[in-house]
């Protein structure tokens, strides 16, 4: 018999090539498939729900991949989970397996994926944060945020983000749902006392991200908030269908992948 | 004319032998010392409000050194300080100045400091997390927060901390007052949606700390919510002023210096 499983699982980018398998650096596919290996001796192929680049986080990736033989047993409760202790055994301490899951041969990662949040943060300080350096994308320019949220909004909806997508995707269609972009200018990291100030966070749910397109839109957003560009020109460029009328691409390191809804 | 700085840093300890100078091995202290020569080309001493163990990390060291010349330009505003921003320039990702003020000659960050804050962060899962990994201590057997609370009781007031003090130190007096230990069970860091559940901080307020105490006493915690030991027998052990009767020291990844009163 073969049983699909489905896993979901946290990561720190800083260390990797992103997810997807390739011949120059270590990438947490790669990480996930030799684990595996390690543990059942067989070869399999993980599935995610999608690529993350190199230095991008995960709270919540998903991923599915195909076991021969009966593991029902390995999968009895979420706290005790023989089969997430097992893999995590085989893991760096930046990549930790959450959970794990028998799910029917009809689920696919990527396939069957309905919604998926990102959440964007950037630390708006001439100071640094020791604790916070790696999860951050740090802007000494002060930022309006209220431009910014203003600009959010031509953004949500069923458009064509090509302006946002990167130059070499190679996509069938470039259109894309958003449903929500919130741009929250202080949350309250718990290491952060003593520190510079909070975290802005810019959370996006959509139906699907092109190549760069969460961080092409925050490079948008940190131009109109730093007063370079104004709110309203968001939707000519969105308009513009041209790649280089958006900002530039924000640093991946502050990008996290924290949900992905079937 | 001599001029006393006083700075307040942070630092991520994970990569580094500790606050003070030693023949092997990157230090804070040696770091800011080279930080301020490079800038003023002055040869100075920085004063630390107290040595901090290799991979524990600051929220708010405190400390304090002469520069000659006159430097009042130089610290004009919290935010926009030039003294801090040239310092920090010189110093890696995971330190960083947060505040620096002109004090007068009688203010030693040492022999100053009357209070002492350190939290301790233990993730009580047998779940990793990869973004708390540097910062706690993971213990996977469940504890028992309430015998945890209990047994901290004992330590409050003004007490002989030998039991908890390292077999090499060589103070005057281990005679050390505690003010406060608070045990919560569950404080949430941003970065830990769809983890294992919440980390438990352990916060102590003392008017100064032997080698190893703050960490004796969070491994001794330990062996109360573990169920190794009855909270009562916390009672026993300080008063046996035996370094053999505590539990065993906690790893230094897990505690902060959080404050510095004078």
């Amino acid at each position: 018999m073969i049983q699909r499983i489905k896993l979901t699982l946290q990561y720190k980018g800083t260390n990797y090539s992103g997810w997807q398998v390739q011949p120059n650096g270590v990438t947490i596919q790669e990480l996930l498939q030799k684990a595996v290996k390690k543990i059942f001796n067989q070869n399999i192929n993980v599935v995610g729900s999608g690529r993350t680049d190199a230095g991008v986080h995960a709270l919540a990736q998903v991923c599915h991949f195909d076991l021969e033989g009966d593991h029902a047993g390995l999968l009895r409760s979420a706290r005790n989970d023989k089969l997430v202790l097992a893999i995590n055994s085989q893991l760096p301490d930046d990549v930790a397996v959450s959970k794990a899951e028998l799910v029917p041969q009809t689920f696919h990662a990527q396939r069957s994926a309905k919604k998926k949040q990102y959440n964007y943060y950037i630390l708006n300080s001439p100071l640094r944060s020791p604790f916070l350096d790696e999860t951050v994308w740090r802007i000494t320019h002060p930022l309006d945020v209220k431009k910014m949220q203003q600009a959010a909004k031509y953004l949500v909806g069923l458009h064509d983000f090509k302006a946002f997508c990167a130059a070499d995707s190679s996509v069938k269609t470039t259109v894309r749902r958003i449903y929500k972009i919130a741009v929250t200018p202080s949350i309250s990291p718990p290491y952060f006392k003593g520190g510079p100030g909070g975290v802005m966070q810019i959370s996006i749910l959509g139906n699907g991200f092109l190549k760069h397109m969460v961080r092409n839109i925050v490079g948008t957003l940190a131009d109109v908030g730093r007063g370079k560009i104004a709110a309203k020109e968001v939707k000519k460029i969105l308009q513009s269908r041209d790649r280089r009328q958006a900002g530039k691409n924000a640093p991946a390191r502050g990008l996290f992948l924290v949900r992905v809804e079937y």
